[in-house]
C-alpha cells in the first residue's frame, strides 16, 4: 500500500514475489513502475501491477515509533512531532487545516476584505494584560532594548486592524497570537492562530454576528466538501457523538441571549456551580457549558456584557444601572468560547475619559488620534482557529489540531 | 471627493452650498444620501448628487498630518504608522499586498500543496546563527524558562517543512520570520514575511527553479490584472524606470549561471570591487548588482555554491576539487537576493558526518530521524515577500511595503 499524502486512501501495488526486497518495509519510501489497472477487488477502483520496485529510502522498522496497522492514540503520536504527520489521523487533520486556511482567505477575499499582516512584535502591551512574552536580541545586555523600548509578542491584531479600518471598509488578519499562560489546559496554547476582522460603518452587534456566522458556515461547508473522508475519520473514530453537521444547514440559525439573561438562566439552574452566578462576574467554563446545554447543545451568542468586565475599547451601551458594553462571545458545545467581538468606542470623549481613568492616555495617544481624524462607528471579532478545528472535528485536545504545539514546559523542535 | 478604500478612485459628490457644514473638512468621515447620476465630466463616469450630508466623524485638519492635494514623500508618512494607510500610496500598497497574499495562497493550493503553519516560537536555533530573538514570559525570573528550554523566534520554516515533506508531496508556508539584525538597510527588517515551499521526490535544482519562476509569474500577473491602477501609481510616481513588466511575458525565461561562472564574470569585470571576487567567498551586494547588470538587468539564478559557504542541510554535489552544494539564489534588479533554495541532503551518512563535524549531532537527532525512516530526495526554497513587493513595484525602502515595519531602534504601536 503506497500513499502520497494526498488523501487517506492508499494505492495497492500488486507485485510478483520475485520483486520483494529485504528493505521493502512499512514506512519506507519507494519508486514503483508498472501498469495502473482496474482492480478486481470491491474496496478499490484501481491497482498498480508492479514491473520494478526501488526502495528510495528504507525505514528502520524496529526503531520507527509508528507501527503498521496499529491505531495509535493521539497522546502517543504527540511525542513524535517530527513523525506524527505520517500518522493517518494527523495527516487528515493537516489536510483539513490547510483547506480551512484557504477557505478562510477566500471567504474574506470574496467579500471585499483587505488582508492585513498585523505585526507579531509590538510595543503595545495591550490592555496591560499579564501573560505576555517579551522578546530581546539573543545575548544582548538586559538594559539595552533592540527596539529602544520593551517589545512583546502580539496577543491580538485588533488595535492594528482598527488603524486599517480608517482606510478600508473591511479588513482581516489571520496569523499567530501568543499567551504566556502557565496552563496545561486542553483548550489553551502559548502559540495559536486567530482569524480577526474589523468592519467600518457598523453600528450594530448583529452585523458582527452575521459575519461570524457566515464565516463559520462557509469555511465549514468548504471543508466538508473538499475533505469528506478526512472529516469522516474524525467523526467516526475520534468523536463519534460529534454533532457539528447540523450547524451547516442553510436554515440553521444560532441562538442569541444577553449576558443578563444568561445570568438569570444560571441562577435558575437546578445544579450547583463552583462559582456562584452573579451579575457582574465573568462567566466560567462551567457556566458556559450549562448555557450551551440549556440552549440545546447549539452555538450560543452571549451579548452585552457588564462595562467593568470588558476592555477599554468596547462601546458603552449607556443603558442605565446594569451598565453594559456592546460585546459578544460565541460559545459552542465542547469547546466553550470560539469567538469574541464588540463594537469599538468610536466617540472621542467616552474613550478619553475611560483611558484617563485607567492611566493609559499617553500610551494610547495614537489610538485616540484615530477618533480625532474622521472616526467612524466600527466593530469586529476574533475567532480562535484551533478551537474552530476542535469544534468541527470533535478533537478533545487543542495540541492535536496544530502542527507543532507550544505550551508551558514544551517547545519541541 | 469621497473614498471607501476599495480603489484609488474617489466618488465626486455634488452638493448645494446650503448643505455645506463647518466640520465638512478634508479627512472627515461622512454619510451622504442622494442620487447616483451619469457625470457630465470627462474624468469620471458617475457622480453623487447629494440630498443630505452627515459628518459622522469630523477631522481636526490643523493637527491632521496628511494634507489635501499634497503628495507626501514616503519618509514623511512613515512617521505616522496609525494614519499612513489613508495616504494614496500606502493605500494602493496595502491593496496590492492583500492581492499578492491571496494569489500566493491560490498558487500553491491550485498546485496541490498542503499549507502548514510552521511554528513561530522554536527551540531550534537553526544553524547556530546569531541574530536571533529570544523570548521569555514577561516578568519571569531569568533562570526559569517558560518552555523549560531557551526559545527563539523562527528565522525560517524550512526544517519544519522538511518534517512535513515526509508525509505530503508538496507543502508550503507563508508567515513571519525574524532577524535581530542591527541594520538600518533599505532591504532588511527585524520582522518580515517569507513564502517557503518544500517538494518531495525532487532530484534536480531545475524543479525548484521552475516553481520559483511559476510562483513569481503567476502572482505578478494576478496582481497586475487585479490592481492595475494601484500598480500604475507606483510605476508612474515611485519608480518610473521600473522594468518588471517584461518578466511577466509568457516567453520570458530567466538566466541561469553557476557560482563558478559568476566568479569568472566578476573577475573579468572592468570595474574594481570593494570585495575582491574570489572562488569560495560570499557574493557581496556589489557583486550581485554587477551580475544582474551583466546579464541585462533581468532576474538571474546563481546555482551550485561552495560547500563551505552553505548550511549543513544542503545536498553535496560531490563534484571534485571545487566542491559545491546544490544551492540556488535568485538575484533581481534593484533588490538583490529575492529567493534562496537548495536540494536537501537526504543521505543519512552524508548528513551524519557533517553534523558530527559541526558538533550538532545531538541537537539534530530528530532531523537525522527523517533520513532514517523513509527518506526521499527533496528540496525547496524561500522567497522574501517584502522584497518581492519592492521588486515588482520599484519601492526603494522595504519599510514602505509592510503595514507596520519593525527594525532596530523602532517598533511603533
Amino acid at each position: 500500500h503506497i500513499n502520497d499524502g494526498s488523501s487517506l486512501e492508499s494505492l495497492q501495488v500488486v507485485a510478483d514475489p520475485s520483486l520483494e526486497k529485504r528493505d521493502l518495509t512499512f514506512g519506507s519510501a519507494v519508486e514503483v513502475q508498472g501498469k495502473l489497472v482496474k482492480s478486481p477487488h470491491r474496496m478499490q477502483n484501481m491497482e498498480l501491477q508492479a514491473e520494478t520496485i526501488r526502495v528510495v529510502g528504507p525505514c528502520d522498522i524496529w526503531s520507527f515509533p509508528l507501527k503498521m496497522k496499529e491505531r495509535h492514540p493521539l497522546e502517543y503520536v504527540r511525542q513524535f512531532p517530527h513523525l506524527r504527520c505520517r500518522n493517518n489521523t494527523l495527516g487528515a487533520l493537516l489536510r483539513i487545516r490547510s483547506e480551512a486556511t484557504a477557505a478562510t482567505h477566500s471567504f474574506f477575499q470574496n467579500n471585499g476584505y483587505v488582508h492585513i499582516h498585523t505585526p507579531i512584535i509590538t510595543s503595545n502591551d495591550c490592555e496591560g494584560a499579564g501573560e505576555l512574552f517579551q522578546i530581546a536580541a539573543k545575548d544582548s545586555a538586559e538594559e539595552t532594548h533592540f527596539f529602544n523600548v520593551p517589545a512583546f509578542l502580539t496577543v491580538s491584531g485588533q488595535l492594528h486592524l482598527e488603524v486599517m479600518a480608517g482606510a478600508f471598509t473591511h479588513v482581516f488578519t489571520f496569523g499567530p497570537t501568543f499567551r504566556a499562560e502557565n496552563s496545561q489546559s486542553r483548550r489553551h496554547l502559548a502559540e495559536f492562530y486567530m482569524v480577526e476582522a474589523e468592519l467600518s460603518f457598523t453600528e450594530s452587534l448583529q452585523d458582527i454576528m452575521q459575519v461570524m456566522e457566515d464565516l463559520f458556515k462557509t469555511v465549514t461547508s468548504t471543508v466538508l466538501s473538499k475533505c469528506p473522508r478526512d472529516v469522516e475519520l474524525f467523526h467516526k473514530y475520534i468523536a463519534p457523538a460529534q454533532k457539528v453537521m447540523h450547524v451547516t444547514g442553510k436554515n440553521y440559525s444560532l441562538v442569541v441571549i444577553s449576558y443578563s439573561e444568561a445570568v438569570e438562566i444560571l441562577k435558575q439552574a437546578p445544579q450547583t456551580f463552583t462559582f456562584k452566578p452573579e451579575w457582574g462576574c465573568d462567566l466560567q467554563t462551567e457556566h458556559e457549558k450549562y448555557l450551551v446545554k440549556h440552549c440545546g447543545e447549539v452555538p450560543v451568542f452571549v451579548i452585552n456584557y457588564p462595562y467593568d468586565l470588558k476592555p477599554f475599547y468596547m462601546r458603552d451601551n449607556e443603558d442605565g444601572p446594569q451598565h453594559t458594553v456592546a460585546a459578544v462571545d460565541l460559545l459552542v458545545p465542547g469547546v466553550g468560547e470560539l469567538c469574541g467581538g464588540s463594537l469599538r468606542e468610536e466617540r472621542l470623549p467616552f474613550l478619553e475619559s475611560r483611558l484617563q481613568r485607567l492611566g493609559l492616555t499617553d500610551a494610547y495617544q495614537w489610538y485616540l488620534d484615530l477618533r480625532k481624524f474622521g472616526s467612524v462607528p466600527h466593530g469586529g471579532f476574533g475567532m480562535g482557529f484551533e478551537r474552530y478545528l476542535q469544534y468541527i472535528l470533535g478533537v478533545d485536545n487543542i495540541k492535536d489540531v496544530i502542527p507543532f504545539p507550544r505550551f508551558s514546559h514544551s517547545c519541541l523542535l
